[in-house]
């Protein structure tokens, strides 16, 4: 029996409408901020995306064998798209006459060999609004506002914002005496409180060779903080600003990182994000090792998918590919996750791209009036579905109502001759002989909304 | 120096906006026809797409490594997709409750190991709409219907569909004398008359055993054509088929194919397909040996840029994959030779994404006013981009320039205290204070459209 590829799915009519109509929003909210669309393709030289994603990551990417005799030996020269962040860098790298700051979206699959679980696919879409040269905090608040933008656009009322910042994060380690050799090992332990809890971070921390008394002074500081499971509610934010304020007192440079992360927040709520979404939460950490400055995850309490998205400031990245070292921030959200809250809670948008009209076929031996009707409607910018199998009309009729139109247009010999159809409403079963050059008019009358005038030249 | 994988493209803004924008009129026709999305993964296991493609085609298959111990054997699992149809005919086994006919329309990019050439890509998007379950001539018609729809949508006023039936080019090579056996060969070598004309095209028969007179015979039946450099000008399609009529008198079943690709044509016809597009055209043989009824191809005169699309009835692959046969029949455009066409001939639609207003900032140091200014204005859907950058308010106003847009605001602290804007018009030079609540009616009386009005929430 034929099957799918392991971790990819199949979108039928239903799905992949919803997915298009999700898609279309964040387009729209993308341009409204002033973010301009990239396309890259599906597959990069596989060099462009080697060490790039830590050796976790570089096992998860999907290789493409050479054609011709390299292939025969195994050899591979290609790989498919892992995120979208590489492949951006590379397009700077190649445009050096991009305009900068260069704000792009890109809403684009990709795919890596993770182990398929629920909710974790192997060909999944990422949609990405990155600003590429620019160190400003409203760069980085530019990118919490088109998202809170892109939340409130497609219906979410409640989510949360949590921020951090990679400085304060290495200003909570210093704080706490551990040493930047065993920085990294630390934030990966921390990114996994959510899962594993604290104890089983604390356990991580331990034998990751950090001693007690620095694991004690570290929990002192993150629990400053809006995580739920570790204080039982968050904290207003200016309380957490002013306790991390005074814990990393003696660290140099954690006042200017704490001053901007309170900067980008307020900046971000100038620009229409709600308040009381953004949280300070100093136990965000985020796996990737690309960050440099503010971090932040979005989530939603119900139900539990994980983040819907995330996204942070990261300015050793984006220059790899050349010369000179490159700012950029950006902001990702993982349609997926988007989509099965939103189908959860009753969010997905109605269908606006189904039939609304059945033109029926009386006779399969002269479908002729049935094709001129279907041209007519369409022609006024209505959807018609034309029936083109050889059921009899009472199936067709089933077959309107399976397809989910409450209009069937009937085109038989005798209302042909009369250069009229017959119209008939499957909800009331009323059913009256219209005039063909009346039935776009009609239609439009009973409430059927044409979408786009067509400009078919017949 | 970091690059592109062969034959692979960026797209940058304006390319990929006039790319996105024809994509979003070809879905609206397709909808607007009855057509439903439905997507399907990038890659497939690698033994649904072997065999399905012929030896050319098999050998232009990006196939994918294993991951872990297989894959340092160098063995494959997973292959790109090569077209749409083969995945379709995955879905129709796999999902015996969907709804027949099935009607459905994909977009998506396909990947072929193609040696690049120009026009020629490794990565290229195929625009497919397909009816699975019908074998009435109504459902070829209605993927001409909507393939008319599309160009005319798209603005196209000058193009041809040139249509045959496999089964008439049976029966050409039936009445000619040639056998049964050399039939698909000569299919592949007049589906070159484009490209070497028919001496080529002869020489090549000729190499395939196929004798003088036979050649001499088929000749005479394919010059009865629409093709110009056969004849000098396209026949009449009345002239056409009574000429094939004659021609092919002798063979069996050539008479109802006949009756039946005229029928496709009038009930097209009678759907809006404009009157002398359609040529019937004996020479037209498409190289895919799958097609076993109407075939066609869609062509514009200049730029010569080889088939914008084509299409065909396939009763015997959709089965492929389950115990029965599916008929099918379908009809797919190439998004890249379109858009080239429509560049060329400066069609391609303005953009309608791009930033409509930069949002200066005065002073990086206190960038809060642009910021409101800038919600203000999503607020109510106009798209502005903020400026991110620290670049002087001058070369912000060149940066405005660059990007198109002729309105700038600036957000001054003296504008600042009296809660209002300058609002700036590039073309002319005004300028004029506005307060901020009536930052975005002010844009709207200048004529700048908002697209859709953002449930912001705040």
């Amino acid at each position: 029996m034929v099957n799918l590829a392991r971790g990819t799915r199949d979108f039928l009519p239903d799905q992949a409408a919803a997915r298009h109509a999700v898609i279309a929003r964040l387009r729209t909210v993308f341009s409204r901020h002033g973010f301009e669309p990239l396309d890259t393709p599906a597959f990069e030289r596989i060099e462009t995306l080697t060490g790039k994603y830590g050796e976790e990551g570089q096992r998860l990417i999907f290789q493409i064998l050479k054609r011709g005799e390299g292939g025969e030996r195994g050899e591979v020269d290609l790989a498919l798209r892992y995120d979208l962040t590489v492949h951006l860098a590379r397009v700077v790298a190649m445009n050096p006459g991009l305009r900068m700051p260069f704000k792009r979206w890109q809403i684009a699959p990709v795919w890596r060999a993770d182990r398929p679980a629920k909710g974790r696919f192997r060909e999944f879409w990422q949609c990405d609004c990155d600003i590429v040269g620019s160190t400003e905090p409203l760069a980085d608040a530019s990118c919490l506002a088109v998202a809170a933008d892109a939340f409130a656009t497609l219906g979410f009322r409640q989510y949360t914002i949590r921020l951090n910042d990679r400085r304060l994060l290495s200003a909570t380690a210093r704080a706490a005496g551990v040493g930047a050799d065993l920085e990294i090992g630390l934030f990966t332990a921390i990114d996994k409180l959510d899962k594993i809890g604290r104890d089983g971070v604390d356990r991580e921390l331990a034998e990751r060779g950090i001693d007690e008394a620095a694991r004690a002074r570290l929990w002192r500081i993150l629990s400053i903080t809006g995580d739920r499971d570790l204080v039982g509610g968050p904290h207003p934010r200016d309380a957490v600003v002013a306790g991390l304020r005074e814990a990393l007192a003696g660290v140099e440079a954690a006042g200017a990182a704490l001053d901007e992360v309170v900067q980008v927040a307020s900046l971000a709520e100038a620009m229409g994000v709600p308040s009381g979404v953004i949280l300070l939460d100093p136990t965000l950490a985020r796996g990737l090792d690309y960050y440099t400055g503010p971090i932040w995850e979005f989530e939603v309490e119900a139900p539990k998918v994980g983040s819907l998205g995330s996204g942070g400031r990261y300015d050793g990245l984006i220059g790899v590919f050349g010369k000179t070292a490159v700012p950029a921030v950006g902001t990702s959200f993982g349609l997926e996750r988007i989509v099965l809250v939103m189908e959860e809670h009753g969010m997905l948008p109605a269908r606006d791209d189904a039939p609304q009209v059945l033109v029926a076929v009386f006779d399969a031996a002269n479908p002729e009036p049935a094709a001129r009707a279907a041209a007519a409607l369409r022609r006024r910018g209505i959807r018609a579905d034309l029936y083109t199998g050889t059921a009899k009309l009472r199936n067709q009729l089933k077959y309107a109502d399976a397809i989910g139109v409450s209009w069937v247009v009937i085109a038989g010999p005798g209302e042909a001759a009369r250069g009229a159809v017959t119209l008939k409403n499957l909800g009331s079963g009323e059913q009256v002989e219209v005039p063909l050059v009346d039935l776009a008019d009609r239609m439009v009358s009973h409430g059927i909304t044409p979408v786009e005038q067509s400009p078919h030249p017949s």
